[in-house]
C-alpha cells in the first residue's frame, strides 16, 4: 500500500459502466516525510475520503478487490484515512 | 488510472485478430495541470472518445477487462470521458 | 521477496474492513547492502517485526496470501524477521 | 500499446523451448512524431513485421497474450503494422 | 523466466510459517550479458543452488508453483542452475 493525498476530484458521466457510481479522486502520492513524489493518479475512493484528507491508496488487483468490483477497469483505490503516521 | 489527451488515431489492418474492431487512439499522459508528461501511448477506446477530449485511461489488466476481452493484447485502454476535474 | 526495514507505523481507523485488525507498517526497502532504494511503502504486519527491525517483504498476490485475507485490498505483507544476511 | 519501428532480427538458436518457433525483432521505440525514445527492445514478432516497418507493440503479460504463449519468458510482442497516423 | 546469480543467503527463524523449511537465497538479476540489472532479490531455492551460481529464477505465481507451495507468501524461487549460455 502507499501513501497519497486527496486533492481534487474528477468527473466524468460518459465512462464505463462499470465505474458508474465510483468517487474518482485524484490522489498525489507522498513519501513518509509527506512530500510529493510522482504524478498524481486517479484513484477510486472506498472510504469516504476528502478532499485534502492524507490517504492509504492501493494498485492494481488490490484495487479491484477494494472496489469490490474486481471485473472493473479500476487500477487504483483508496483503502483507509490516515489518522497517524509515527517514525 | 490517469488523465490524458485524445492526440490522434493509429490505423493498422495487419494486427493481432483479437485486436479487430477496436479503435486505436493515441493518448498523451497529463498531469492534473493537464500539462503533457511523456510519451503518448496508443490505448484502445471503449466510451467513444475524440480527438482532443479529456479522458481517463487505465493500462495493465483493468485496460483488458474495460475492452472485455481478458484474452487480447491490449496493455492500455480509455474509459472515461472528463467532464470535470476539480481541485 | 525483497529486503526492508520497518521505519515507522501508521495508525487509520476509517478503513477498509477487511484491513481492520492488520498492523500497518511503513517499510522501507533496502538494497542486499542495506543501504535504502525508492521510496518506503506500507506493508501488512504478519509475524510481529518491530520499528528499526530488518524484514523479508512480499508484494502482490502473495501478500494477500501471508495475511491469509486474499479476498483484501492488500498489496504488500511482512512475511519475516532477518537474523543474519551472509554474502 | 506503443508505437516502435522494426531496426533488425535476433537469431538465437539456444534459446528458452518456450521461444522456439518466435521470431525475435529488434524494435526501436517512438514517439508521435516517429523520432526514437529510448533503447531498442528485442520483441516476438506476431503479425509478419518486415524490417523497417512502422509496428505497435505490448510489454508484459500482454505480450505473452498476443504471441499465446502465456507461460513464456516473454514481455514485449509485435501486435500491428501501422498503416496509416493521423493527429 | 531470468538469470540470476546467487549472492548470498537470508537466515529468518521468525517468519512466516508457510516459509519454514525453504532456503533463502539472495539472488542478483542478470541480463544476458551477465551483468547485474536492478536490486538483488530473495528467492526460494528450490533445486540446490549454491552461492555464486548462475541461476534461472520465476516470479509470481509460477515461484509458489515451483516451490510446490501455491498457498504460501513466495513471489521468488530459483527453478534452475545454468550449465551455459551461449550467444
Amino acid at each position: 500500500m502507499n501513501l497519497g493525498k486527496v486533492v481534487g476530484t474528477v468527473v466524468a458521466t460518459r465512462k464505463d459502466e462499470k465505474l458508474i457510481g465510483t468517487k474518482l479522486m485524484l490522489t498525489q502520492p507522498l513519501n513518509i516525510d509527506l512530500e510529493p513524489i510522482g504524478e498524481a493518479i486517479i484513484a477510486v475512493d472506498t472510504v469516504g475520503a476528502g478532499i485534502e484528507e492524507l490517504v492509504i491508496y492501493v494498485k492494481g488487483t488490490a484495487s479491484r478487490i477494494a472496489a469490490r468490483k474486481t471485473d472493473s477497469p479500476i487500477d487504483a483505490a483508496i483503502v483507509g484515512i490516515v489518522d497517524e503516521i509515527s517514525k
